[in-house]
Parts: C-alpha cells; sequence; structure tokens
C-alpha cells in the first residue's frame, strides 16, 4: 500500500530537551520583522513577507542525517532506512552523520556536517536535542535543518523557554529550521504517474494529514507535505506563501491547531489570495476545550476563534470543520477550472434524490436557477413529458441506460446558465448506474464545466466508483450529498472572492494621521478614560458626538444647558465609571434650569454615596431617534486590535449580534460586516419605517479602525455604546464611549 | 452483490389514470378518524392510533400477482420474476392472477384474485389502473394490496382527484393499500445470517432507501423496507407504529418527503417514544425549493420547516440531514445498549486528533470529562509520564502495537464517567491500527458500554476496517468524525429523552374548559378582532391585561382615566387595525385630564383622517417596566394550531427570535421554549438586573395552548405582542393583542 504512515513515529524522541545555554529569553510569539522590502503598517506590523526559497528544502541534491544509524532495534535505524529510500527516489545525495559510526547501510559516515564530502543542502536532525548541532550548521552553511524531537513548547513554560533558546540560535545561524516537534512527513512517497493541478499539504500534526495523503490512492495528486510542527522557525504562513507560488499547487490544505503570528499567516493567506490559489483549513478552537487541548499539543495559541474566523474570511480562506471536507473541497478547488457560471444544476434518476439534494443546496446558499422552457423542451426528447426537468431534472431512470443518457448531459451542460452539474446517485444500480457514471465521465472531460457525482453507496467497492468515477481526473466524485454542497460551494465562493480581491495591505495607513497626535495627548497610561475624555478621542478621529459640555456646578450646569438646547441629558463622568444607568447617573429629558439644576444635585449626591470619582457632569444634546447599535475595539493575542460592530444598547449583551475584523481591511468589509448581523432589517427601516444612514455608520467603522490601528497596542479597549444611526443623510452620534489605555 | 436496486422500475407504470367513477371528492388530506377505544382531545383531532397489523403484509402465506406475466421484453415480466423469488425466499405461496393468460412463468393463472386456490393475504397490482380491481379485492376479503401505478397526486390537480377516488374506494373495500406510486422495495431481500436488533426503513423514494439497504453489507441488520409511495391509505405514521412494537426492530430509519396528516404522525412518534425505540428522519422541506420539489414528487404537503423541525424534537424524533447520517445514526441507534454514563472518552494515537475530535464533540454539545487524577496515574501505568491523558487520552502511537493497548481500553471503559469511549483513526498505519482495530473490537464485546472507531481512510478497503471494525457487529464504526458526533449526540439525546418522556396525549384536554364559552361569544367569524375584543378573549382564559376602558367620549375618557390610574395610555381600539403605533393612535404618559381629553380628540381625529373603522378608543394602565415578549398562535397546514413565543415589540420581526410548539405539550416543553431562544437572557435579568417572572410566561404559554386547542380552526391568528414580562412573582400582562377569526 502507498504511504503507509510514519506519524508518530517521532514519539520515540519525545524526551525533554534539558535547558542549558545563556540565550536570552526571546519571545516564543513575536512579531515578524519587515522584510528589506516591505515597509510596516501604522501599527508597527509589516506589509509584505519574504517568502523563503524552500525548493533546496523539498528537493535538496545533498541529505546530510545527523545521528543516522543502522543497529539493529534502534528507531533512527527505521528512519534512516526511510530516509535513504526517499533520497535516492527524488535523487538526493544522502551522508550519514554520527561521532562514532563509520559507516551506515554501507554509506560512509561522517562525524560531522562539516566533513561531508559536498556541500549539504538540508541537514535531518535525529538527535534528541539539536539545540548543539545548530551553531556547526550555520557556520557549515547548511540552508535548511529538520529537527524531530519532542518537548519543546508543547509540554509547558519550560519547554517553552528550551524552544525559544532553540529559536534564537536558529536565527543567530542563518539556517532556516522546521521543527522541533516534527516528522518525516515531508518525506513522504508522492505518486508521480498523476497529473493536474496537486494538493500541497500544510500539517501540524502527521496523523491528522494521514488521510489527505491518502487521497493518492483515489487518484488525487499531491506534490507536498509540510508537518511544520512547533514552528520554532519556519511557519505555516511560510509553506503557505511558497505553495501559493508554485504552478503545480492547485490548492493547499491545511491543518492548524494554533498560529504562531496572526499578521504572518494573513500576509501569506493575501499572497494565496492575489495568486488566487484556494486555501482550505481546518482550524482547531472552535471551543475552549479543543483550544486548551490543541495548546497543549503543539504549544501555539489557538486565539479567539471569533476573530481567527473573521480573518479567514477576509482573506477568502476556506475553513472546514472535518478532515473529510477538507479532502473533499481542497480535491475539487485544486481540479476544477474556473466557473463560467454560477447556477448549479441537479441531475437524478429519482425524484426524491433530486428534491433532497437541491434542499440541501439551496439551504447551503447555492443557487439553482429553473432551466429555459426551450431547454426543458430539449431535455423531454429524451425524457418523458410527465417527469420534472425544471431543475433538479428528474429522468426517472430508464433514460440514463441507453443512448439519451449522454446526449441529457451534454444538453444540460450547453445551458449557459449552469456552471456546475450535479450528479447524486444515492445506490448502485449497475444496468442503470454503470452506463450514467461512464456517461459523466465521458462528458466531463468534453467539456470545460464542472461536473460532480456523488456516489451515495456506503459500500464504495463497486466497480463503477472506483473505476469509472475516481478513475476520471476531469470528474469530482463525492461520498455525501452534504460533502459535494459544501466543496461546490466553497468552490463558486472562492472564484466570486478572488475576482474582486483587492489586497487590503495596498492601501493600508503606513504614517499616522492629524488625528493621532490629537488622540495621543488624550491617552492615559493604565487608566479607563471618563466618558467626556473618550469622546474627545472620538471627535479627534471625526466621530460625531453630541453637543455636550462637562460642567462641575450646579450654575455652571444651568448655563451650559442653554446652548446644548433643551430637552438635555446629564450623566456623571468619571474615569472608571462604566453601568451608568444602573447606578442612577444619568437624567434624560431636561425640560427647565430648575430641572437641570436639581439632577446636577442629585447626580453628584448619588456619586459620593457610591463613592464614584468623577471629573464632573455632562450636560448633553439629548437624541431619541435612531437606531443603537455599537462599534468597538479589543486586542487578540494572535491579531493585535480588532474592530466590531452589532446592535447596540442592552442588546448587545444579551444576542451577541457582532461581527469582526481584523484591520487592515476596506470599506466593503466594512459593509459585509453589517451584512453578517441577524438585526441586520434594523438599518433598513423597521415596521416601513425609513432606513437608516448606512452610510455613515461604515464610515464609524473604517475611522475606528483608522484609530485602532494608530492607537495600536495603546488603545487596550473602545466601546462605543450606543453610537445612534440616524436616518439617512443625518450621521451616526456617539452617545457614550468608554476608552481603556494600556 | 445484494441488492440491486429496483427502485426506478416503476416508471414503467407512470401512466395517467384517466378519472372516471362518481365517487365523491374525498380530501386527499383528512384527519384520522378516531378509534374505537381512543377519544378525540377538544380540537376535535384524535388521541389514540389504531396501529394496523402489518404482520400478513411483510409475511404472507399467499401473494396474488394481478398482471402477472411471463411475455418477453413487457416490464411486467421482470417483476413477476422477482416476485416469486422473493416469495419462495419467505415461504409464501404466488398466484398469478390475468385475464387471458393460463400460466405464467409454469404457474398456473387465475383470471380474477377471487378465483384463487386460498385466501389470498396480499395483491400486488401491476396494472396501470388500480381502481378497478379494488372492489374486486375487498368482496375476496383481501386484506392487503400493494399498487405501483403512478400518475396520481404527484402529477397536479387531476391526479389528486384520481387519488382521491382511489382512496375512497379502499375506504369502503375494507382493504388496506400501500401506494399508489410505490415499487418493490417491500419484497427486498434481507441478509438472515446478521443478529442483533435490525433498522426498519420507511422511505418515500425507493433510491434514497437504496444506500440504507446497503448497509446489509457493511453487516448492519435490516428488517423491513416500507416505500410508502403517495399515501392513499397507508402511510408513514401506520409503518411507524407498527415497526415500533416490534421486538426485532432495533431503529426506525426514515426519509420523508411530506406527510399526510401531522397529528398521526404525531401519535406514532409518541408510540415509538414510549417503547423506547429511536426513529431517525431525513426530512425534506429546508427551504421553499425543497418543499416544492418534493411535493411534485409525491404529491404531499411538507409543512412548514420550524413546526416540522420543532413536532419531530417534540416527540424525539432524531432529524438529519443527510443520508449518510441517516444511516450512521440509525446503525447506532439500532444496536447500541442504553448508556452507563453520559460521558465521553475520545482516545486517540495522536494528540493532534484527540485535539481536533475534541473540539468538535465539545462544540456540538457532548460532555467530556476529565478523568480522575487516580486514573490518569493508572494510564500512565501504560502511557509515557510526557502525554496528555486527562481525556483527550494521548497515547502517544506506541502503546497500542503490543499488549498494553487493550489494557488502556480497559482501564478507560471501566471508569464509571465514561459511557462512551470513541477512537479516531485518522490513517492506516498497520503495525499500530491493525491491532488498535482488534484491541477495540475485543473490547467492544466484554463490555456493554458503547465503543466508536472512526475510520478516516478515505481507501475504505483495509482489512482493519473491512474485515476487524466491520466484523464486529458490538463495534459502531464510522467514516468520518462528523457523522460520529451526529450519531453519539443522537444515542444520548434519545435516552435522556425517552427516560423522561411522557406522552403529552394522556393529559391533553378532551372537554373544553369553562373560559371556552365565554371565548366562544366573541368570536366574529370571517373578522379581526378589536384590540378591546382580543384583550377579552385573554381575560376569558385568565391572561392578565392591563386595567382599561373602551369609551367613545372625551369626557368619558376623562372619567375612566381616574379609576385606571394616572398616568395612562390611550390607543385607538377598532377591526383590522394594526401598527397602531405607526399611525398615531398610541399616546403614552398622559398624566392629566386636559392631555387625556387633547389625546381623545388627536387619536379620532387622525382615525378619520386614515378612514379608520374604531369601536372606541382605550383608556389604560401605563406599564412600562419589564421585559417585552410575544406569544401567538398561528395554523398549520399540517399540524393544525401552533404555539409561538418569542421575543416581543420591534425586535421580534427583526430578529425572528422565536420558539415553536404543536399542541398538546406539557409544561416543561413551554420551559423549553424560552431556551431555545437567543435572547433567553434577557429573562434572567440584564445588567445585574432581577430575572423576571418566567412561572408567569410559561403559565401564559399555557393558556394560549388551551386557547389555541379548544378554539381550534376558529380562531385563525392570535399575537399578544407586546407581553410585558414583570419582575418575578408580578406576573405578565398582555398589553396588546391581535386576533383573527376564520
Amino acid at each position: 500500500m502507498l504511504g503507509s504512515t510514519h506519524g508518530t513515529l517521532t514519539t520515540d524522541f519525545r524526551a525533554r530537551v534539558v535547558a542549558c545555554g545563556e540565550e536570552p529569553h526571546a519571545s516564543v510569539v513575536s512579531l515578524p520583522t519587515a522584510s528589506a522590502r516591505g515597509g510596516i503598517d501604522v501599527s508597527g506590523r509589516p506589509l509584505h513577507q519574504t517568502v523563503p526559497d524552500l525548493d533546496r528544502f523539498f528537493r535538496p541534491r545533498s541529505v546530510a542525517v545527523v545521528g543516522a544509524s543502522d543497529a539493529e532495534g534502534r528507531p533512527n535505524t527505521g528512519i534512516t532506512r526511510q530516509l535513504i529510500s526517499w533520497a535516492d527516489r527524488v535523487g538526493a545525495r544522502l551522508h550519514p552523520v554520527h561521532p562514532t559510526r563509520r559507516t551506515v547501510f554501507g554509506r560512509d559516515c561522517f562525524p560531522s556536517v562539516a566533513e561531508a564530502p559536498e556541500p549539504v543542502d538540508l541537514a535531518v536532525l535525529l538527535v534528541a536535542d539539536p539545540l548543539p548541532v545548530i551553531e556547526e550548521l550555520g557556520e557549515a552553511k547548511v540552508p535548511f535543518a529538520v529537527a524531530f524531537a519532542s518537548g519543546f513548547a508543547e509540554t509547558g513554560e519550560a519547554g517553552a523557554e528550551a524552544q525559544a533558546r532553540l529559536a534564537a540560535a536558529v536565527e543567530r545561524s542563518g539556517l532556516r529550521l522546521l521543527g522541533p516537534n516534527t516528522n518525516l512527513n515531508a518525506f513522504e512517497r508522492f505518486r508521480e504517474d498523476l497529473e493536474g493541478p496537486a494538493i500541497a499539504l500544510i500539517t501540524q500534526s502527521g496523523h491528522q494529514g494521514r488521510p489527505l495523503h491518502a487521497l493518492q490512492e483515489l487518484g488525487i495528486r499531491l506534490s507536498h507535505w509540510a508537518p511544520t510542527g512547533n514552528e520554532a522557525d519556519l511557519e505555516t504562513a511560510d509553506f503557505l506563501a511558497y505553495f501559493a507560488q508554485l504552478p503545480e499547487v492547485g490548492a493547499i490544505a491545511c491543518y492548524v491547531e494554533g498560529l504562531k503570528d496572526g499578521r504572518s499567516f494573513l500576509l501569506a493567506a493575501d499572497r494565496a489570495a492575489r495568486a488566487k490559489v484556494p486555501v482550505v483549513a481546518v482550524k482547531v478552537g472552535r471551543t475552549e476545550a479543543g483550544a486548551r487541548t490543541a495548546a497543549s499539543h503543539t504549544g501555539k495559541l489557538t486565539g479567539a476563534d471569533d476573530v481567527v474566523d473573521a480573518a479567514m474570511r477576509q482573506f477568502g480562506v476556506i475553513r472546514v470543520d472535518g478532515l473529510d471536507e477538507l479532502q473533499d473541497t481542497a480535491a475539487l478547488l485544486a481540479r476544477a477550472r474556473p466557473p463560467r457560471a454560477e447556477g448549479v444544476a441537479v441531475y437524478s434518476i429519482s425524484g426524491g434524490t433530486g428534491a433532497h439534494f437541491a434542499d440541501l443546496a439551496t439551504a447551503a446558499g447555492l443557487s439553482l436557477p429553473a432551466l429555459s422552457a426551450a431547454k426543458q423542451d430539449e431535455l423531454h426528447t429524451w425524457i418523458p413529458g410527465y417527469l420534472n426537468v425544471a431543475n433538479p431534472i428528474d429522468n426517472g431512470g430508464h433514460p440514463v441506460g441507453d443512448w439519451r443518457g449522454r446526449k441529457i448531459i451534454d444538453a444540460i451542460l450547453a445551458d449557459p446558465s449552469v456552471g456546475v452539474l450535479i450528479c447524486p446517485i444515492t445506490g448502485p444500480f449497475p444496468p442503470m448506474s454503470d452506463r450514467l457514471a461512464q456517461d459523466l465521465a465521458d462528458a466531463a472531460e468534453a467539456t470545460d464545466k464542472l461536473v460532480c457525482v456523488i456516489w451515495g453507496s456506503p459500500v464504495g467497492t463497486e466497480d463503477a466508483y472506483r473505476t469509472t468515477l475516481l478513475g476520471s481526473s476531469r470528474l469530482a466524485t463525492f461520498r455525501t450529498f452534504g460533502n459535494c454542497v459544501t466543496a461546490v460551494k466553497a468552490y463558486l465562493d472562492h472564484h466570486r472572492f478572488t475576482d474582486r480581491y483587492r489586497s487590503p495591505f495596498e492601501d493600508a495607513p503606513r504614517t499616522p494621521s492629524p488625528s493621532f497626535r490629537k488622540a495621543q495627548g488624550l491617552l492615559r497610561p493604565g487608566q479607563q478614560l471618563s466618558e467626556h475624555a473618550a469622546k474627545q478621542l472620538l471627535r479627534a478621529y471625526g466621530i460625531r458626538v453630541p453637543r455636550e459640555q462637562l460642567v462641575t456646578s450646579a450654575a455652571a450646569a444651568v448655563r451650559a444647558a442653554g446652548p446644548v438646547g433643551y430637552p438635555v441629558v446629564m450623566k456623571a463622568s468619571g474615569p472608571r465609571l462604566a453601568h451608568k444607568t444602573e447606578l442612577g447617573l444619568v437624567k434624560v429629558g431636561l425640560t427647565s434650569a430648575s430641572q437641570v439644576r436639581d439632577a446636577y444635585r442629585e447626580l453628584t449626591d448619588i456619586a459620593r454615596y457610591e463613592s464614584v470619582d468623577l471629573d464632573g457632569i455632562l450636560v448633553c444634546q439629548m437624541i431619541d431617534r435612531g437606531v443603537e447599535m455599537m462599534v468597538g475595539v479589543t486586542h487578540d493575542a494572535l491579531f493585535g486590535p480588532t474592530v466590531t460592530v452589532g446592535l447596540g444598547g442592552v442588546l448587545v449583551e444579551v444576542l451577541h449580534d457582532a461581527a469582526v475584523r481584523v484591520p487592515p481591511f476596506g470599506e466593503q468589509q466594512a459593509r459585509d460586516m453589517l451584512g453578517e448581523l441577524r438585526g441586520r432589517a434594523l438599518l433598513e427601516g423597521v415596521r416601513g419605517g425609513p432606513p437608516v444612514d448606512v452610510d455613515a455608520l461604515v464610515e464609524v467603522v473604517l475611522r475606528v479602525q483608522r484609530m485602532a490601528l494608530e492607537l495600536g497596542d495603546d488603545l487596550t479597549e473602545l466601546d462605543i455604546n450606543p453610537l445612534v444611526v440616524l436616518g439617512r443623510g443625518q450621521g451616526a452620534v456617539a452617545l457614550d464611549a468608554l476608552a481603556v489605555c494600556r
């Protein structure tokens, strides 16, 4: 059998590395430095990624195996044997390295890499502690190394420190390291008889990549496998960017437990999006429990899942849940040509099957256009007139058994509204399904449209499946309705996305806006700002706040109310003050000087009673129309500042109806955020009411993004709630705001 | 190969039946009449179902084939041959019936069923128009018939009329008919070498049942297959109730496109729930498009999908989307014994696999308890100490290759918190996975706990899979993480549900409450009631409304305001009046006689200007606290009156955050409805506020249910919005209500 697995063999090396050396503590999660041609955005994050040239890593001319062995019963012996066979296969010369052995499997063995008879492209480190070897490799100018040893960041704090020392040594040495805690997957056998675009695979667990590697047995070509392990140096993003530029790669499939750095992943995804190379990923961390377990496996951050999810969508990374979906989606995307139309035609030998599939496809958002009357007439030349051929197309069974079958398929594919033909075959009935399978395979050869088949039999040993369907590299074959729907949706979404994709990094601000200097003066390190100060921050970025004055006496309050304009709202303002309404620190609808005076007294009394520290009382314009929204900034451990928009007022806490984005993003993404809200109808006008000023809301989101980027890590949290969005053309006003400085 | 399909053969019979005869139009969708021992609820719907004794249908002693043929090239010839072989297999005597043939395949052929040499248990009708045969069958006292002919309700209105005539003839004749528009699936071959509880299958499409029938090739036992077709007589519910009482049936799997009648389905599901027999169903109709296509396939109603979904959950029917999920879930539920604990242990040879599976399982709501320190210590006797064995349990690979593997599995299964052990094996690595598979199969034999394996290889021809895993009837084997999670969740949910299940039909009201007569007097056939009248209807059922008076002069309004109590709300009240707020027909916070007088004038002016018909002006108590909810009644085409509860005010329209139930249901279901709301936190108290009077809200839901049942079809629609729920112990008040009478 092809590809017997060795994904777990490296557990032999899971010896705890003893911490040693005096290297300074490098942070395990560190921002990548901007490349020479690069530049950084105003938040200090890189705008360009240097793609490592990994050609020599994947196709080395010479390989040194450090710790090679041919001694009976030693785990390294098996690995050495596998590496020799791999080297022979790919035409690399392999040099065993061992301090005491003279030969290994009959090959000359050298005491060190430096003593190898030629420059070494890749060193495979089979030693329990790779750290001492790194310097030697650097001196020998070895460009690449792989370290299998485990016992690093995946084991906890001490391991993370050992990994930081290793990373620092690697950086000093100038080589690029894969690992530690990785395995032999990079040296797997790939079938060379398969043609067409291939899947390149990146996994943070060898066992998890195994079923994708096995896809080759179903005729799906694989070109590379990068098992990234602990990513002390080379990370998922490096392989992503490298694979995205290779002509043979049709799609990149990733199994990700945690990311080393958010920005480098996004820059790599951006490269793939610009190159129109689909990236499909399983990302563990839907739940706290999953995130925790994953962290203990590779020692990396999984990030807040909603942020990861949004970031992936922003850059067109297709996230799926199961490895089966990863396989089916990546296989389809790698091989299918761009769609000529977005319409899906469902063709079946059973009305029930067509109805069921159409139901699931429509629920997932696929479009099944009704075929034209003329096309239906044409189909009825071969299909009995009492059967429904509008789409789904029910042929009733018999026409597939003879010459009519192919005619029908070709006629459907010739329809300009049809970009994808899907034929679900739930059970084999050889007199019909064998010929149907052959007709579909033949038709797929003759068209540039996508032809999908679902072979629904749970058995899967049938000839029509294994020979006819899997034998065709032009057909996309699935085993379940669900995976076909997921993959076809991803295929159409991917092309729609990349066709209109514009890199947000091109437009990302590199220098601070004039607002920045004003805003900087308002920040108070380590403090929560008062409402008044937070609103000044907003004003600095051109976000509208109500007319208001901060006053410190009842008389001043009355004086302020005139220019603010009755009725007024009065609120206590002070640092560390939240939940003002609950404390009774807000008075609304005050219509006279005496009410203002009374309110001033009452508010200051409550503040005293509650021991609340005030910077004064705000006398504000009352705005009681509009739709209450919220716009905010939070910090994500992986991605830094993120921007959120959602329903405002009390509801945001109850319904959690909010959308998030990772900067930088453009106006279209800001509009898309609103489309993600369940309560988006509120913005379109409720009960025949007029729509609100969505443009103004989008503008606030973009200004808040600018603020988040420019103030960067100094602004830990911003929460504008409510932001009242008025009628069209009337703008949006921040009625309250909370800002926390680092 | 077993089970070559004939699901589509009946298309030969899809000749249009010519309408004839003078039978009165029976409604295709009709309420079943109450059985003798039964009784009806207060809405006139039956409370008991008569289960047809289908033993003689599935195991007939003698079978007549009407339209039998052995003439070369005739479709009936193939079918006759299949029926003969089926009859031989099950030990039935088969009698061909044909007006002109003397013998068929060497057997004596009779001109009519009456002339057969013995009483006939089952007549299989291979004729294009079964109607003329029905009377003859009735006279010959044949208990069961099957009709394959198509061209009935699935073809439109004229076909529906033909089907109604057929149904009427069947009812007069006293026989029970399967079909029309059905097929040979009831006479499929079932493997008899398989043991243990079986799946019984009910499908409304032959092709859609095919993969379930093929499960036998994977070792899953099937006992019956009922292809219900157009259900002119026997329907899904009849087979469901019959199968639920058979000892050999472990689970019932259904593929449903539309239901003939909502209540009969619920009564059957209730029987299954009481018998603790799991029912798993694919129900087409998630989307409008799917519902339409399904209706055109079998001519049945698909029902409002949210109502179908709720009804299934109420009675414990497990709804799944894909046929693969139907197979995997039914297979697991048929064979697994009741759980001893609800905890799931995930055991894997790879930390990544464990983390990934745990993430998906937790996200789906499965509980993965952390194993005790003592248990972890025990596991570490075989598993290296640096590996995480808390749950998921990562063995690092090697221990499964030797004697330790079985020890670990047994130790996990011995843990009292563990009810289910799941071992995901994503790829085959024979030195480990072969032994692991064998150990799991052996351990499953020795335990009464559930042991699940996921064989993640996309290939599926491996020995460990086909022989070891599929060869064990005690293991539950899956191919994807997703389906395993779905099935295990369904398994635990099913047992939790049936353990505490109490039939709501037992407590359903049979006679009207004292409220009923009061309410009846308030209904106005064909009209929408005024707010005032609708509130009287609520009061009749003990639902609290604000203090209010209906007045027809300004002076009366002022007089009313006193006893109502200032501040008051004034609203226009009239039939056909909705969206009062938008029209300016509501005035709130009126604090004086002069304001009341002005408001009266303004409201009547607006009503005149808008040509609104008023029955007066309501002077109401103002209630400005509490949480706004809505409770309502609508009518579903399948299930009749349904009760909805959701967020009230404007939000219900924007967020569609509501839960629905089909009566009869008990208090626990009413509480569960609240738990389904996304905004349920509103009821628990927002921002530290006190929780609201949930008991009062539940009581309103139950009173509204009573109203819906008693007023039945006469109350087309009721919408209490807002229903203000006050603080705990303070009740709930219906501030506004809209009622439409039939």
